[in-house]
């Protein structure tokens, strides 16, 4: 039984996610709805498609569609580059007959996947559209929810990128069995996020999960994973309705964790921690910075630890990043402005403050204090 | 004088298109009015930036700007790529201090210019805001106007692309005088166009300009000149807000001519032609293409050729280019549908219409007639 969020955008750009386990097989006939031709182009990487491109590919055909292709790259964080993308721009260009601007293109996969698509969907041929099919609980709850698109330069995390809403997303909460345990972890840390910012139920659903391991771990009661999946995206849904273009500062909240997250993934060349586990780390900085700055209450910082702690993350910044190499990362932080950073920072566990300036003496002694308390215990090996 | 067309698109994103002789001294003044911050980047080629790029920079300055960064790629359409663009982010990128979302570019330059800035900041940080400052005939009548971005991939021109509004356009007619004669006649394929998709007197005006050379050569008078860049900016800014992201097939009339012209310019590698003159080509083929069709009348065919003629541009296919190679290259076009091509075709000088899917048997019945009416007179050496 799919759950559906419905992400209500103007200007036709209004779609649904649907949720549940086992709707890969739906795909098609959802996805006939809002396609304009019956071309699509499943777009994947290697160890993703091999579990899912069949069943995706079957649906569409079963729903009308032309058998689709299938075009592949790497998986892995590092290849969210601008070499990738170009051999994606060839891949679409090679196929036979030619794609059009009434193709659809399928992002099956976790974040990285989600990004480069949307972003090939928003540039190739000035704009194709796409649906979203997250295989990750990252991508479930987060990445692919709110057009947001992109591809890394040099120590920039989506750096370049655009705004572009995909037709639809489909979470089949299934596909989660396959994942490793580390990116299952990797994925709480986001709803954690909803948790500080919005909802801290969803925090308790974190801390109470320790019993069964992680929040989504094998033993863990689906319903109360397909739940969090669903709070989040209303969460993330309502947000990014409001604030489509992060103009306003509404949508900027999403980014709490983040700021010292980018940083951290920067300085360790997005190599040792997934995006989740850098998060984490972030989240506990930015709870550290904000409780120098006078924003946030030390039990807001023992809350998110907690929950860090019970979902088998990191709460420890690397020893071998400076915090010199970390505050250099944030002037080019796509929220800087004049090449200053903007936090987040939680007032209360679901009360945050979007767009702070923080003086960097402030920052420092934020990043000493998450030093001094939170050793490795946590880093992934 | 300058005289001013606005654009009125919805969502904040209505700008004004500012036209008259020495208005490059103001723009700082009237982008102070839309610009988010003190900061602007002019992105440029050597040529032009030599001329112009000191007296923008000058008016940035005098309106309280920061002494803007200048950012030079080589001029030519061979150097719309993926590669300039990744020099280009990585210029940006290497700015210091870093430049944010609220950073204006200014696309200081002819067509290629404004296309590669305007995609440049369609996806830097996933958008930054911009101006397009035209200094070709071109650029002024057309590809300034309508936020239509883009780079050349392969043999696809604009293949990978985006829609990005600027937040103004400055057309300073005086920098035509420095533009060479080459350069003005190819823009004047483009008013041709509007003459025929629009507004017949505008080919009258370049008719009646061929006792004067072109259109645009040193003698004509200026007011002629502004006027008809006038006329054809109303033209363009009507239909990109009644149709913004060519979806119900207004906007496409806009590419008479474009179809079989894109095609000659990638067959020729776009070097042979600057892209007016295959746009004069090409509208010679969708006269003769549409006469086979029975939707045009032979007499629009010699009005367009008259017009193309006196203007100095060519109306001979070039011999080298097989009918086989132009049709290959037309399944690739971005306002194809399944592999085939669709054309706007002519009712009658003014009235044209878009989306025909025309049989290949007429296509190429259509070059063949323009191949034996028309002989290699006017192709540039």
């Amino acid at each position: 039984m799919a759950e559906i969020v419905h992400v209500p955008l103007d200007g036709g750009r209004a779609y649904d996610i649907h949720i549940g386990a086992g709707l890969l097989t739906n795909v098609g006939e959802v996805v006939n709805g809002v396609a304009r031709s019956n071309r699509a182009v499943i777009v994947s990487q290697p160890p993703i498609a091999k579990h899912y491109a069949k069943t995706v590919a079957d649906s569409l055909v079963a729903a009308g569609f032309d058998a689709p292709d299938v075009v592949l790259f790497p998986a892995g964080e590092r290849y969210k580059t601008h070499r990738t993308l170009e051999k994606l721009y060839g891949a679409l260009y090679e196929l036979r007959p030619a794609i059009d601007r009434k193709t659809l293109l399928v992002a099956l996969g976790g974040g990285v996947v989600g990004d480069v698509v949307g972003f090939l969907a928003a540039t190739y041929l000035r704009g194709l559209d796409y649906v979203q099919v997250p295989t990750t609980l990252l991508a479930m709850v987060d990445s692919s929810v709110g057009g947001k698109t992109g591809i890394d330069y040099r120590a920039g995390k989506n750096l370049i990128g655009a705004f572009h809403q995909p037709r639809a997303v489909f979470a089949d909460t299934a596909t989660l069995r396959t994942l490793p345990v580390r990116e299952l972890q990797a994925g709480s840390a986001e709803v954690i996020k909803y948790g500080v910012i919005r909802l801290p139920r969803l925090i308790d659903d974190v801390i109470a999960s320790s019993e069964f391991g992680t929040i989504c771990g094998p033993r863990y009661p689906h319903a109360v994973l397909s739940g969090a999946i669903r709070r989040s995206c209303e969460i993330k849904a309502e947000v990014v309705t409001r604030d489509e273009y992060e103009t306003t500062g509404l949508r900027a909240i999403l980014n709490f964790g983040h700021t010292i997250g980018h940083a951290v993934e920067a300085a360790t060349n997005y190599r040792r921690y997934k995006h989740g586990e850098a998060v984490a780390i972030g989240m506990i900085a930015a709870a550290c910075i904000g409780e120098v700055a006078g924003v946030t209450p030390p039990q807001v910082r023992d809350d998110v630890r907690r929950a860090v702690f019970n979902a088998k993350l990191p709460s420890a910044l690397p020893d071998d990043v400076s915090d010199d190499a970390l505050i250099a990362l944030l002037g080019r932080d796509k929220k800087s402005e004049n090449g200053a950073p903007k936090f987040v920072l939680a007032r209360a566990l679901g009360d945050v403050v979007s767009g702070v300036a923080v003086e960097e003496s402030a920052i420092r002694e934020g990043l000493a204090m998450q030093r001094a308390k939170y050793t490795a215990e946590g880093v992934p090996s």
